[in-house]
């Protein structure tokens, strides 16, 4: 039986989907998406936003919970604002190791980290 | 600050990853890892078993929650056995939206479906 849901799909495949604005209008994609290990959950989309937000063309890890999947659009709708993404620590090396920047980058995007 | 949690991969690089059998004998290899897109949970590993469990070098779906990760062997543990292998649905084509074929298969593994 195809129940048609259609909700799995492959990690490597996510990369290159489209993640949209509040009004409909695609703000960005996403790279690659990264993994809390011990859990099995999505923790981040490091995504890229191509200078449309005013952050030119650098990657930005944004927290998995701020992207809702959207049928209709085929892609990924966020709740952030341009002004989360300018505020937002800088992705730097390292990042994916550094507790204390995932902490700021949660209390920015208003979040409830991973981890707890 | 860097904690070396090292918790956070990316989904891409779990590609590959070796998967360790109760006795930490290598069983096989992560091919890729399947999402459910709407709660950005883990839901299934594709793996390989090189014949190793006597299934031959077919792919598999394995349910997350068979894995743990194991920073000592860097790669994870499964907890199935070779007569669920044997048991499971084979990974027709399709598999990834047939809500009946994946019921079977976390009944037979035991498992908990990622969807409840």
């Amino acid at each position: 039986m195809t129940t048609g849901n259609h909700n799995l799909i492959a990690a490597n495949d996510v990369s290159g989907t489209a993640v949209y604005g509040a009004d409909n209008s695609k703000v960005g994609s996403i790279d690659r998406v990264m993994i809390d290990k011990r859990s099995g959950k999505v923790a981040y989309a490091v995504m890229t936003f191509g200078g449309v937000l005013g952050i030119g063309g650098s990657e930005r890890p944004v927290p998995w919970n701020t992207l809702t999947y959207d049928t209709d659009l085929g892609g990924y709708k966020t709740s952030i604002t341009e002004d989360q993404l300018k505020t937002a620590p800088q992705s730097q090396s390292g990042w994916e190791n550094d507790r204390d920047w995932e902490t700021r980058t949660h209390q920015t995007y208003g979040t409830q980290p991973y981890w707890i």
